[in-house]
């Protein structure tokens, strides 16, 4: 059985993982491309860490909450650039990172607390 | 905006690398896991190419049925070793990995007769 | 012990991750960067699957041919769009793509033959 | 350029990943598999994070730091633990990790020096 602040923080992960693969491409496809670079640098490595957060989490690895903690950083940064956008991919992407910013450090103060 | 039958895909790979990465773990934790070797290396495996079709899927890319075969293949191979055994966590993988194998095949499919 | 074909396959494979993703990153630096976007999906999408694939054969998997498959024909797309770039990075990721498709098909075979 | 701090700890992760992989299928394959299980747990959490380590760096991620810092603390604990098993693979496993270990700390230093 998995905890359900640890479930929410899996459900908020993959959500992110999907919203900044999605928000890179579509990025790629704007015709002003040169002024998304940033966003999609940032939706690049935000989506490999979320992903990474996830099979930790469904592994019940015991490293687990330092992943959810190296992602809520990451994650905040994705958020404060896609959301300097108007694009609605960018904007779609800013909240999926700041709810899985949020799950994550949730999810990594609850195993420090039970730890 | 993705399509149903992208998004339903999605969908299934996400539930199905969740469910391998959770087997795997719990098969670790089975008294006897020395019977469970073929599971955990199959879990392995699926999780991993179940992760890399989302990713790809969710990036638009012009590669992602290749990745849903493929997907497909590893997924039926997991369902067909999980489903031998009678715990809880192999029965629902195994579960997970069936309707994963049939989501590729139909996101492949698809994408075959549009190209 | 890993065999000497897959060994060289792992090696290549390791050598092609590192190339797309500097490729990729690279790209989007270029001022130019919207003549780019092709290479840059192609990038990525080589990128996971090498990364992949190193990690099927490293792991001894039944599967780790048919990822190897897989990998050989994505790094020939990857190969194709970044040889008509003259940037350094692109000539680069396209050598380490030819090689790395070749590797691939090599590995491919001989797991075949064994099987 | 990688700067050469950057390409040895690419290269380290890139060994300790391989080596990681191989331990944890070779530890499934021992007859005394229940006395592995914390070693394939470390070993599978460990290639994963140098797997993201190496695509941050190549990538020139702006966080490559921060997952070099993660990675080396879960190098350490693998190779505390691997390093406790006297089969071949776990030694090459655990002195992969210590070598891993060691290069991320320097990466992060170096980069936290020139922020």
């Amino acid at each position: 059985m998995i905890a359900q602040h640890v479930q929410d923080c899996i459900d908020a992960c993959q959500a992110c993982a999907l919203a900044c693969d999605q928000c890179a491409d579509a990025c790629l496809g704007e015709e002003h491309v040169h002024h998304m670079v940033a966003c999609i640098r940032l939706d690049r490595d935000c989506a490999k860490v979320c992903q990474m957060a996830v099979s930790f989490m469904a592994s019940n690895s015991a490293h687990a909450a330092d992943v959810c903690k190296l992602c809520a950083h990451i994650c905040e940064a994705c958020a404060a650039e896609c959301g300097q956008h108007d694009e609605d991919h960018c904007r779609a992407c800013a909240e999926a990172c700041r709810r899985c910013a949020e799950a994550c450090r949730q999810m990594a103060l609850s195993a420090h607390n039970l730890n």
